[in-house]
């Protein structure tokens, strides 16, 4: 597939986990009284704006390094590590976000962990903590072997992707407690659909359709970079630029019907 | 990968989708008061029941039929004809479900889809329409040229992954939307986590462990049918079963490196 496709699609997705982080953080800002560091509600409110840009936005970019055109030649390592980089600055903004709603529950002497957004949401950055350090101790540290890596690569793909899926089902179900949460004894309840509720209900459909445009690139796309051993016609076609050398090849049977 | 393993996960498959449908029914029939179609609240508690039997274990097992061994070899229509069949009958399972929680807030004068789980709900459902017409006209029905199939056919694998994760994050929603309803003036509230919050919140867990095993033998493993033109080693091994022919094959280049 074309480059520019790929491009035009970094620029929607761009735009879309963008909105997604705007959209929360306005919501929280408007109709919420903003934010602050004291234990309040106006601390709880760093909760949906970190989570929404750590497990989800950030997260979604990290994954998607390989998907670049930039990495698909040359060594791999810097992309690696830009990986894996990347992923950590993710989880340590959802880490600062888990504090601000810790720290809210303690102020507020409220229970922990007792809803299932909660019991789901803790589940998937434990998830991520253990993909985390998994991916590191197999792909970046040198120890591992080739046969070992790609034993795993094709586990740590499919959970990297479960894991924003479920990050996703945690916005979702957060978004929706909180609604109910706000707008219990509201003039206009959440039933009525007042300006709150639409904007934060269309907040959350724009968090599930940047998760399917990551796992779209993620998954369903052309745009990976080749396996070792594996030519694509892209592979043939960077062959030809200026200076390159052509690869050595050999011929595999494949079947006529 | 050996079929005794595919087998195996089948087993575990099918435990986890009847224990997410019992679980659901037995909340629905010990803490909510059971089952009728009369409008009110009991006639509610077929949604949730039907939306996870449909769109969710129904859904998951109709989306595994080419993933059956059988499948592999032979002629595909009877399976494209299960497939299709299948979805057909949780699709249907799935407007029952939506009727029922309709039907309540007609009785009960309840706005209906206000809350951001029932507009990620129906959108789901909505695309789940559009896949199966979609499904039918390209891949059942014989006008589609297998150019376009194979086109399409991943764009479908992927919305089909896609549909079951929405309908999860729905389903987790809902059930959290359930509990803060029910057990908002309870002598023991959500927070403190009675019987029957841990309960439905098990259930939501289960139903987050069956489509993730879904997706990875969707997506993930090598029990897949292969496509023509592609021949693996389970169709090269059963290619020496008595009265099979050998196919006729070509060469192409692969790299040495």
């Amino acid at each position: 597939m074309a480059s520019g496709w790929f491009y035009m699609s970094c620029m929607v997705l761009g735009s879309l986990g963008s909105m997604c982080i705007l959209f929360t953080t306005y919501w929280m800002q408007y109709w919420r009284g903003g934010f602050a560091w004291d234990g309040t509600v106006l601390m709880f409110n760093w909760h949906p704006v970190l989570m929404v840009s750590g497990m989800v936005v950030l997260y979604g970019a990290a994954s998607l390094v390989y998907r670049l055109p930039a990495s698909w030649v040359g060594p791999k390592l810097p992309w690696k590590v830009l990986h894996a980089a990347l992923h950590l600055l993710a989880f340590t903004v959802t880490v600062v976000g888990l504090t601000a709603v810790f720290g809210f529950h303690n102020h507020s002497k409220i229970t922990h962990l007792y809803s299932l957004h909660s019991w789901l949401g803790i589940t998937t950055v434990a998830l991520f903590a253990c993909q985390w350090f998994l991916g590191f101790a197999v792909f970046l540290l040198p120890w591992a072997s080739q046969w070992l890596r790609s034993l795993l690569k094709p586990v740590h793909v499919f959970f990297g992707a479960c894991i924003l899926s479920l990050s996703i089902a945690s916005v979702i179900s957060g978004i929706n407690e909180k609604l109910f949460f706000v707008l219990k004894n509201a003039t206009r309840p959440y039933s009525s659909l007042p300006g709150e509720a639409v904007f934060a209900n269309s907040t959350g459909i724009l968090v599930v359709s940047f998760g399917l445009l990551v796992l779209y690139i993620l998954l369903a796309s052309s745009w990976r970079r080749p396996d070792p051993g594996a030519l694509t016609d892209r592979q043939l076609l960077l062959q030809l630029l200026p200076g390159s050398r052509p690869l050595p090849v050999t011929y595999m049977p494949v079947p006529l019907r």
